[in-house]
């Protein structure tokens, strides 16, 4: 039996050690099964094998059928920013704590693959967001999230003055620490700590959540998937954009934000016994009495 | 030019002598343009015109192009339940204060009313939930909701203990006041008093929202509107379920509740001029400063 | 050495059997150091050796230097009522999981009350309310509570609509399931579910809470101990006051209720180990990663 | 009659022009009286008459029996900092919305002002909160916040991690974007935004709420006014520590901050027609109906 994926990228954490040792056995395990086997330039460094052809991202999502990420949500998230356009689907082993990303275990990760493999697997696909960043009135930067969009003050000064359109239809002015729009995937990450309620991936919505609301009537919404949200600053002397987290970009009052769904989605496999609520429940200790 | 819809049902809120001062003059402006208008029995009894039929609630939806409600939320969500089956789509005049579903004022009645039979109008779609009630484990009543299905204490004990699965997957046990199960729709009505998120009408979608619940960790979640969503009583001595706060069946332990997307939808007619979100912040008000 | 206390009264939890287990040992062993030991009528059933006097609680609270509580939150509650008047100390003997009144475990039950019988102890005093209910404008009862006075909706009618005004000052008028008037010991129990802030029992002060407030602008307000809260309803089909959730009493429109202070406190006795930041965090779980 | 006030220091926002309006009349209101003005150097200059004796914050503390500020709530904090330890009580003018310290209204003032000068008003002492940072292990500033002491990630990174001990008891570690510790004054400011309570004046007390905080189970805590808070960085890139949003001081893993009350506190006098509550609900809008 061959396996489906002819050729796999396997992807460590960037700059982690020990994401190397579960690197390179996987890497070879795939290997001795026929498989072609590429990595990323600083994994390839990290396994310090040379006979694996290391690439740049960009090369990686032409060439590979399918990614494994060997890390935490972070390099997940990182990754699936890079692959995403490419329509590589992507596999999540998490090291560490369960991610809501990285769902399968070391300790499980040779079977997993080896179902996914050979065919056995549930497929997701995920919500991006593109953004837009209008700077001076121009068009300078697309960029794209998996988690979230995230309009924030800056360091010094307390409040942002922010209003929203949706579809052109005017919502609100509301000042505030920031704003987070969020994918259903992000609904679990900063949108939850926000007070923002959990949105099953399945959903086809985003979601709208200020942070720190200065006015106590405002609350979290969720809307349709294929609304374009625009975000513009009113008054702002420090604030910036940042996406998944991990990008930020300077804004300052005059700027605007466009978000919407990307014309691409992310890809998840999932082991056959994957099941988002049985993540969910876990991850959030649902099970446990930490009771009132 | 002919009004588009050829039969009306005109509905006063029941028992209410202020909206038959406003539901007679309706009736008549209606059959001056030639319109056939019908009432319900009680709305004939209260403007005590005999020259307009009136027709029991079931008569009404299979004669009625349209209808058109007269009173707050409360009857609109009685009249969306008798109605949708039979595909009668609604306009709501709202006696009062705005409704998040009666939008339109008593003085722009008239406009709004001429505007809609000449075609000058947004036809909106919303979810309705269909609930199953299995007591001593027969489905003994198939009922209906526009708003949401609540499952909550009766007046005696302080906590429910409920399990929650979603497509036959486990997903919590919890002890709680109750939970609701809310439309899109129903996410500005009590859902959102219990802590719930506003969900836009087009998102397809049903919110789950644990009231006062005893565990810490537990979070609104908004699943796809195709969720089956099964509710079992583990433990309660005094329990009961709601459907829009309007009619109530007791429960106890070893009960459950099934609540789905019912197979027909609310069709809500709007004049040109209405904008959801325009309609949530003037109802919310948050144009205005109750600033922390 | 002598003990401190020289008629000690035990108490288990009322109908439950396996807290006879541990409470006949625990009588044996403080008879075995010349303690005096005297039980309430249900615990003298439940361990069955007349030997031991039995007393109604009035009597116990009459004779007692010192109550020994062996059971749950709930058991502790209803005995800190009792016996509070009379001014007799409490420790609180936990069965099953960790309970934020009764703080030692079964396991360190003979040590904790070795230590605290020969003067290694903490005193620490809990405030307690008094509540005062006017029903059809008499003062018909007097009643006390030391977690919580809840007015609320009883079982068929969504809202009850109520006015507080506190110190003879008008605060508000509400629309809401109910509100919780609690005391800082009560801050963890009901009051946390429905939203409240934790406070420390060294605070003196009185916590407001609604429950499912139709108002999105309310929040909760912790006010001064000395404050008088009163609380009329305005509408309510079908309403109730409870204290502690353990007693009712039927309310309706006209009605109100006062809550105060009581003049008496609640006197606990904890071990020298015992800290009540190190209790929240246990009984919390804050230890541990539950995270966004 | 004579004022009981001999020397009165009147102090404008500022750099607002608008201010001044209001400040040249009240300056020669209390001047007319017999009182002695002394104004602050920058009110000084807005106001432009000479002839009022113009002193830095420090001797303006010092000479003055009272300090009647026209502003908003932001001048209202820096001048309490400056002036409560000199024992100053404080007046506050609110120019443009209503403020939560600044009560007075502007069409109402030389009433107001009268009534006080002449022995009529309400005194209510307000608790301060001491700083003291502790910077790579020496305490390098201490310093005093009206309304909140605020540790915060700073503008690139989302989430700090600290650890918190209340009189030498841990308390817990949590990783989030912050941690708020409020006096009650500041209960309606920041602190409300971030989901704390609103605690009365009157309680003496200080509140801790975790901004945005990345464990589900985390809520807000009042703790005893007498309480000694240390906040240690545990991981922190960039994080700051602000005082009533109006001064920073940079921090960084390894440094800590203790947070105590104050030993003197803010003297701020009303109208006798003032009542906190009643402030509350204006400035919230409990009155209206911002309904779910």
């Amino acid at each position: 039996m061959n396996a489906i994926f002819k050729t796999v990228a396997v992807i460590g954490k960037f700059g982690a050690k020990e994401s190397a040792t579960h690197v390179l056995p996987l890497c070879l395990f795939l290997r001795e099964r026929g498989i072609g086997v590429v990595v990323d330039v600083d994994t390839g460094k990290a396994i310090g094998d040379l006979s694996f052809t290391a690439l740049d991202l960009d090369q990686l999502g032409k060439m590979a059928d399918l990614a494994i990420v060997v890390g935490g949500d972070g390099t997940m998230l990182s990754m699936a920013r890079a692959l995403a356009p490419h329509g590589v689907p992507l596999i999540g082993v998490n090291l560490g704590r369960l991610g809501f990303l990285t769902d399968v275990s070391p300790q499980e990760m040779f079977d997993a693959v080896s179902e996914i493999l050979y065919g056995q697997y549930l497929t997701e696909k995920r919500l991006m967001l593109r953004v837009a960043l209008f700077i001076r009135g121009c068009e300078i930067q697309e960029a794209f999230a998996v988690n979230d969009v995230v309009i924030a003050k800056g360091s010094t000064f307390r409040l942002i003055e922010f209003s929203i359109t949706i579809n052109a239809e005017f919502v609100y002015t509301q000042r505030a620490d920031g704003i987070i729009v969020a994918s259903p995937t992000g609904s679990t990450g900063y949108s939850l700590s926000a007070g923002g309620p959990i949105v099953h991936p399945g959903v086809d919505a985003l979601i709208l959540v200020p942070i720190c609301p200065h006015t106590l009537t405002n609350r979290p919404i969720v809307i349709p998937g294929s609304s374009v949200v625009e975000i513009a600053l009113v008054h702002a002397i420090d604030a910036r954009v940042s996406l998944d987290g991990q990008s930020h970009f300077d804004l300052r009052a005059g700027d605007h934000v466009i978000v919407e769904r990307a014309s691409h989605e992310v890809l998840l496999l999932h082991p056959k016994s994957y099941g988002y609520y049985d993540m969910l429940r876990k991850k959030l200790h649902w099970g446990q009495s930490a009771d009132a």
